[in-house]
């Protein structure tokens, strides 16, 4: 397996009244393996894997089990036996690897020996090779620089997700030479300014919606043509801002929008509010925009 | 039911290996209803409830059904639909009240329109009272003192748990007057000036490991002892500081220290780190102080 | 000199064209000096010292020098030497004491180390006491517990000015045992729980618009009468709400409307907007209700 | 006047007393004038402006008068007068520009209205360009997107110092095509992501004590050679982790161990704290680090 390239960060659809529609994962599914994608993460925090019961959790993991890219599970629970039990479940349907988020919730306890001493006992004991994953925006919690290299050094511990923003870490964590080791970044709207500084790829909510546009930047990127990557890169900022800011609810709607038909995106699961008419033409709009912003390769 | 006096937020016996252990439970129980505290809060945020699968959740509402005390529910999760779930579970084993969290992964959408939609739905639905609980130290979010003066007039919305420490807010919601709301604190080390502000009584953690201590000063507040009051509340700070820096683990070794082999504490799940041996004897001096500071009613 | 009471945190009066109104600000002196107000704090936050030239800081010093009740002195600068001679000018014009914020612009290396050496150096060469001053919203720091209790000790520091809200660490200062260091609170909203925990007074902003419904409140408390206090403390909610929600400009307009005419706020100085007249009405209604709803004494 | 290439963010010499030595801040420009470097920002956040007098101020500004490169000046004060007249003061002196820190002591109040308000004000006025300086992390406020956007506008506004490490912000900066609107970045270990992601050029601290190892980094972007740029950028990460974590002392002391001699840094002002002895050998070590690892151009 390698960590490179662009990997979406897959819904999970629902029908109006909140029922799990696998149906309509399979039909998105589809409509991605014909992509340029390098593969998926099922059951991230784009995912409302958060708002599933453990049944509906491996009845998703169980229908994307048989695409052709690469597909990383998010298997991170806050106790770290029920989250070895889903790493162990995501492995038996031939996962690559699971992509784990920072246990949060006592986040007074979580410090760094913690967090390492989490990962390394799961790592131990996982079959598949386990992504760390750092996203302080919705836990609270950061996944220091130290603790980082730390778990690098582990032969089951392949890389990092790493959702925060921070630029300084990023190339900190590039310069510090792990072997073996890759950064995915979290946000499209810096993708290209962290490849330059050394990211593998990215796994992107944008790419469920818009895979080509985040294409488009990586694909300039190793090609070697800045100028492309930077426009590129620049016209995706819109469709950022406009799906960013709602949330899951945005997300959805962006699906819906931008896949010709072929995608579902639908409504999140309650509490999160479902987008009103107003805040899903403007979601329209701004991918409209997109497809005719995004540079030619 | 009234909503006055000192709850206990218990905990969940552990084994060394993480393995619940309702017996303990139990045993725990028992000991308490021998107290005057008004109640128990089973399943909240000192319960680990986050860490027990569903199964294990409703076995611990299960072994609590039978006390003499009021019995509160900690039955919030992040869905809607998980949480009218077990809100109707504790309901039918005669828990009084349900006590739910705000739910929070998702921040940026947990709006007071969301929070306020998420908390009608369930009130609406649920047999038995809510009792909303606001935690921001743990979930990063704040339940609004408007949002809570709206949720307050649904009738089948009766109290609060008010855990941010913000005096302020407790306050200007004893003054906005609600009619059949009960504010409930969770801080046991500012009890007494919140009982003074107009707080009905409070669920707290260090009334797990040191009933009479809780009791002590809400005892002299009643009896119109404020000086009684403040030298109890002061009797319990070097206990608290103790306790609340090592989170759970500190909480279950006080548990252990102070119950006189009564009460079994025990391990966290991980990620939770046990508590070294040096730490369980600082414990151990503090609650010993905790015992001879406590002024005689 | 007794730091107990109620101290009114002056405003610091311009005209329309930010020129400094020493003539007004005498005025208002005048005004006060009939009030039942322990004393006064000048130059403090809410005297916008940080918008004054140190000749201007200067003038409004000696403009205070010779009332009648206790003057305490806003010395604090960023660095030692400039607050050293600030606070030496203060004594020489007769100030009580010097009420010294904690310096804060490079706040990683605003250490409790460094802060501790700041205030040391400074009470060992000050003629007059120091009080400490922490107010983490405009500064960006806290003065820890451990750092003020460490600073107790100086036989020249006197108290603190704790404007942080934080009701946790009231209770544990006051639980220290300081021998001949006094509490004094910053805000007008928690101030009778304030009492209850230990605090020997307040310095107010809200005590340079309304001095009385501050002084209902600590009356009250005084006379044992806790019903009479907590509905005083009720009775200034919603002018707190009122004024607070508009900084600087928010203070003054509430000395122009809640003063009969005998006390000048004005216009705040630039970058500060002044209020529009939609703001100005709200905080008349405001200001209009709570001399209605402070109880007799 | 063109805002590109790096410009070293000068400190302030003191003596061991803490007296201005203006003799040896002459002797530092000497040796900068000697560099590559574009040019100076005098008085700004690293040169301790904050602890001076408005004589010193002025005094160092005239100290630094006559220098060949571009000279910027940091005349940011709280109130907008006092901006004014030292930004009239460095423009009397022949000043490039006026770097001007976002006010911030009232931070309720610093809305984006109010501060627009305050740099336009402030640039109807200016004889020579202003430049916004935003740096949260000594600020606490945020100059946002949208009000940066709309001060761009303005024919006197002709840059930004951006120095909240924000990416993502700046990304989106570039993207909305400013015409005559340069953005330099104040953060050294991002540099050359922040120049692929558009930005001019940087305002730097690092370059008052390795200015070469700063134009190393822009020297290879400028010549098209990412590989060497990132190489360039990883070299300067642990000089940068070293003195940063140090605060001003950590930057003097860098400017003392780098300039072979030729450089002065001593001590900052009290509060601030000088370095140990084991801190300055740490710096000394990483700075002897970085003449080794930075790339042959």
């Amino acid at each position: 397996m390698q960590l490179r390239g662009i990997f979406a960060a897959l819904t999970t659809p629902f029908d109006d009244s909140g029922e799990l529609r696998l149906d309509l994962f399979e039909r998105n599914l589809a409509s991605y393996e014909s992509t340029e994608l390098a593969g998926y993460l099922v059951l991230g925090s784009s995912a409302e894997a958060i708002y599933l019961t453990t049944d509906e959790k491996r009845a998703v993991l169980r229908a994307a089990a048989n695409v052709q890219k690469i597909k990383l599970a998010g298997t991170g629970e806050e106790s770290l036996r029920a989250t070895v039990e889903m790493t162990r479940y995501a492995a038996s349907l031939g996962y690559a690897a699971a992509v784990v988020r920072t246990p949060h919730y006592y986040k007074k306890s979580m410090t760094p020996a913690a967090l390492i001493g989490f990962y390394r006992d799961l790592a131990d004991t996982s079959p598949i090779p386990i992504i760390l994953y750092n996203i302080p925006p919705l836990t609270g919690i950061d996944l220091t620089l130290d603790a980082t290299i730390a778990l690098a050094s582990h032969p089951n511990i392949v890389g990092l997700k790493e959702s925060s923003g921070n630029t300084d870490k990023l190339v900190r964590l590039m310069a510090a030479g792990l072997p073996n080791f890759a950064v995915l970044v979290g946000g499209a709207s810096t993708l290209y300014p962290s490849l330059c500084a050394g990211a593998s790829g990215a796994i992107l909510a944008l790419a469920a919606a818009a895979p080509e546009a985040c294409l488009a930047i990586e694909n300039a990127y190793r090609a070697g043509n800045h100028a492309r990557a930077l426009a590129a890169q620049q016209a995706v900022l819109r469709a950022c801002a406009a799906f960013e800011a709602l949330s899951i609810a945005g997300l959805k709607g962006a699906v819906d929008v931008a896949g010709d038909g072929a995608r579902y995106g639908g409504p999140p699961r309650k509490p999160q509010l479902p987008l009103t008419a107003a805040q899903k033409q403007a979601l329209a709009e701004a991918f409209a925009g997109l497809r005719i912003a995004v540079p030619a390769s």
